[in-house]
């Protein structure tokens, strides 16, 4: 079906409004579209931020999806779901206000299309999602598709091994289309990896069987020999190439694919869709195709971008004169490992997100980076501090979640010494509900033997980490999605163990317990409006100062700020101290609702939880 | 250096100091000294209760470890670690006392013996405990091995596939003992069983080149002709051995072996001890060998056992009259099943344990056993939720840990309808501090839409069954790894969502919230000595009820009785909420301490934190 190209130009994306259209293009027509997708994705990136790279990557392989899938009935799971922007622009969704307050998500959401059936933002679960779409479909007698779409980076995940493993098994068919483009968060990593470069080889064979069965078929004979030598084909497939690790689990497999040719992926689509068990699809992609910086980005800077120059790539808001809390304690921990050569780091494939380029680069000895692996972090971390050395652990609030099993288990339960840098702790903005990193301190703080705590500056952070080096076991330094001035004035404190900082004193009958850098702001704001209250900045949040708790009895109301977690840490268990001592003043507790906390930015969530300095202030009074 | 076997007979395991006489022995004084310790074990388990098969299974695996490693300065980690009995007996440890309070543990313990270098209790943290133990190793250029024990079942969890990843990638060698025998706590599940099974089929290739080997090397013609061909053996493998997983990720890889062979074992050892990267072994046992019941066992009814007659194979304590906790929830899901057709079970991997085999007998299509897969299980159940079915997912309260995230992530924060049977919730006596159910309440407490409950009699049970199918999202059904009556009088009754129960309304002014079965044993006591407490129920740990507190103003007194959790979940919740409102009278709370607690029975351990009906009685006086 030969169309005008004219015609396809007219196609403005912003008019799609569901993806019935892409039958009606040819292969020219859909490259065409492609790039305006392109376009599309790199102006919203450009004015709102969010996912660029991988988006980039996955424009044709989406395309193809829709042309051969009809994810109206068909379901689609996109893993970590970032990477959908295509898949949304196809099914009719403006990224117009992308990752904004009341905006479009950056991840799939069901409540937006519905062309979503899942929604995640934590990585790998994509496949056991599909698992599950797939027994319901076939207990129902139902007979959609159902499609995981994940990255070589996802798919190293031990969720992701459980699936695998698990729809090998099952008689409930699911595609997996693994996007192989050679780049998770970071630098992909493990025997994977490895694996993966060898299913190039597969490459090879795919060429010369193409060739052979092409000559074979010019003739009748060849037909007849072809006929003859097909029932070989598995075996000599078996010896002329390496199974993949898929073949070793018993799932079916395809591929390599080129992952940016729309035809070639129709064809393996289509061939999966009519093989009957569990398949896996691999495609080759180019993270970042099409912005020439992202395509030769290699530590992963174009991944998550914040609003920037399309022409210079350059960030338009350069926070100049600050430093992000991130850097702040990437920096914190290169000092402290050029004094101790006993401290390790360690990183689930955030080397970028938490800035640790530079202590990679400097220490590549003592620096691992262990992939999208936080469960295998943490318990390799425990032996390594049984072995005698001094793991730090960076990682961000949320995804620590993954390994709350191990962190009990194997550092906590057996005191291994271990610092935790819980990066993105308390709200975190655009990212919305799957990313929020306000329930780290309530689930640790009920876990034994977890010491967790929050600095409110360089100083404080500083003599934290320092703490955290000695015998305490798990010690959780959080820190916000923020950002800190440069020039803040930096002093060598020593805190003790276990102690809150008296920020204020006062006279009057008011205190406030708060913690992190917006103590310092309603300080401020105290002072400002020379308010009676005394200040205790809460530094250990687990456990609590009781010592000092006890001194504040003469207090009648007390206050507790926390803008960075739920209720069920720190603030709860101050109110059960309290009352278990006999205090009968008046307490009042802030803190974030045990929710989950859509995107907006961190201002207008906190906002909406009247948790701004300004808002909490007239409790003071 | 051949021995009298008399004198061998003479070893008394009771005897032994630590394991160097392994050396003096030879093969046929040590299989002689399998069959003692096999008798050892038998005679401590039937005693004590323990982990019987697993042990049986490995009795020569670990001879074979101790005579080629030497556990004072190499590093042993025993997966899961309930088969480390012989190990316990050739370190020169009793286990006499097993499991008791104060006795020796049925885990490796560090503080235990120097030949302890890691503890666990949960599955799957073997490699990577042995990749960082590696990994602190060659930083400080030591050069000691570090070996991790792992079975089939455990090998498939996602954990021990990370650190696999990371192994195959890392330059820090470890060697893995696979205990490949055929059975993880129920039956091994997914691909990757498949792909144990085709490892087999390396005998066939081992043998035939051991005979090709023996045949060339008769002749100097043959050793020349073995030379040349030897540079082709990895290419004549390749054809003739389908590469196993652990090849596709770049690991290299021994046998299988005969894991009841100790010479055969000992060369592949000594062969791993020589490889410069990181090998897996594959060795073939059969669970429960050497004691006819277990070994013919197909259902795991031998894996934990509670004392038995060693010839009859019966339980000592057959609980006559009594039902446990476990097969009354079981029976309740088999009937709701019955009658609704939308309702599926998920089992990862504790089908014996938690009593469901009937279920899974009557309805295998939908039941799912994913194995040693807790996140699995988690987000495919969400999936099957978000597909029309209502999952049941049944888990230990402690093994529910793993899956945190996937259960916030995919099921609470996507409000996925979901019923958990949380097993073994509250202390669970022998198995010690790897194992507590205490920590979920208050770590799903401090999740998003997480309902919390907890039944104290069979008619709440049911109840809350039934309602948990309703629209509630995640719903968790707390329950003891007790016994209940089979008599119980059981009632039709229905909860309102959220309510708690009136158990006895008092006249005076102080009132009891209390849960589970323990509860009723306060109320009998209550009744005996003729207190004017009124007693409420908090069926719905999470959220609590709030309109049944705002009515208990009145009270001068309330006691706050959790004798199944810590004080993170209900108990500082209800606190917390009671001072929200302004309440000035007097709150006693009685709960678990947050900490990691040590073997004993049950009754024991409440005890010691006087929280047995008993004991607080005078609380309410």
């Amino acid at each position: 079906m030969k169309k005008d190209v004219n015609k396809v130009k007219s196609i403005k994306v912003s008019e799609i409004k569901n993806p019935q259209f892409l039958a009606t293009l040819n292969y020219k027509e859909l490259d065409e579209l492609a790039h305006q997708i392109r376009n599309e994705i790199l102006r919203v990136t450009s004015k709102y931020g969010g996912h660029l790279s991988s988006n980039l990557g996955v424009v044709e392989a989406t395309i193809a999806l829709h042309r051969v899938f009809d994810f109206s009935k068909d379901k689609i799971i996109f893993d970590v779901g970032h990477q959908c922007y295509t898949h949304k622009i196809l099914t009719g969704r403006s990224l117009e206000g992308l990752r904004t307050k009341d905006g479009i998500s950056g991840f799939q959401k069901m409540d937006e299309s519905p062309y979503d059936h899942f929604e995640c933002g934590h990585s790998s679960t994509s496949i056991s999602a599909a698992n599950g779409f797939a027994i319901a479909r076939d207990l129902a007698h139902d007979n959609y598709e159902v499609v995981a779409f994940i990255g070589d980076g996802s798919i190293a995940s031990g969720l992701a091994f459980e699936a695998l493993n698990n729809i090998a098994h099952s008689n409930h068919k699911v595609i997996v289309v693994l996007n192989d483009n050679e780049m998770s968060i970071s630098r992909p990593v493990g025997g994977l990896g490895r694996a993966f470069a060898n299913i190039s080889v597969n490459k090879g064979y795919n060429k010369m069987k193409k060739r052979y069965v092409s000559s074979v078929s010019k003739s009748k004979f060849g037909r007849f020999i072809y006929r003859i030598t097909r029932y070989l084909k598995n075996k000599i497939k078996t010896i002329l190439v390496p199974p993949t690790i898929f073949d070793t689990l018993g799932l079916a497999f395809i591929g390599p694919i080129d992952g940016h040719n729309i035809k070639d992926m129709e064809k393996a689509f289509k061939k999966a869709k009519n093989i009957n068990r569990s398949v896996v699809i691999d495609i080759c992609t180019i993270k970042g195709k099409g912005y020439s910086f992202a395509e030769s980005d290699r530590t992963g800077y174009w991944h998550g971008v914040s609003p920037f120059d399309i022409k210079t790539g350059k960030p338009l808001d350069a926070h100049e004169g600050y430093i992000s809390w991130s850097h702040l304690m990437s920096d914190i921990t290169l000092e402290e490992m050029d004094k101790n050569d006993k401290i390790v780091l360690v990183s689930p494939a955030t080397l970028k997100g938490s800035g640790l380029e530079d202590i990679f680069e400097k220490y590549p000895d003592r620096c691992f980076d262990v992939g999208i692996s936080e469960e295998h972090a943490a318990t390799m971390s425990s032996a390594l501090s049984l072995g005698g050395y001094h793991p730090v652990i960076s990682i961000y609030s949320t995804f620590m979640q993954r390994a709350y099993d191990e962190i009990s288990h194997d550092v906590a339960r057996l005191y291994a010494n271990a610092t935790f840098l819980v990066d993105r702790s308390g709200l975190v903005g655009a990212d919305g509900d799957t990313h929020q990193g306000i329930y780290d301190e309530a689930i640790f703080s009920a876990t034994p033997n977890c010491v967790i705590t929050m600095p409110n500056n360089k100083s404080v952070a500083k003599a934290l980490f320092k703490e955290s080096l000695n015998n305490h076991g798990p010690f959780f330094i959080r820190y916000p999605r923020d950002y800190i001035a440069k020039d803040e004035v930096e002093e060598d404190i020593s805190l003790g163990f276990g102690k809150w900082l008296i920020e204020k004193e006062g006279k009057g009958k008011v205190a406030l317990i708060g913690v992190g850098p917006l103590l310092n702001k309603v300080k401020e704001l105290v002072n400002q409006e020379k308010l009676d209250v005394s200040i205790y900045n809460a530094v250990y949040l687990c456990p609590i100062d009781k010592e000092c708790l006890d001194k504040m009895m003469k207090f009648n109301k007390i206050v507790i700020y926390n803008p960075y977690s739920t209720k069920g840490g720190m603030v709860n268990n101050v109110i059960s101290y309290l009352v278990s001592t006999g205090y009968k003043g008046e307490i009042i507790s802030l803190a974030i609702p045990n929710k989950f906390v859509k995107q907006a930015t961190i201002k207008q969530q906190l906002e909406e939880f009247n948790l701004l300095p300004e808002q909490i202030i007239s409790y003071l009074k």
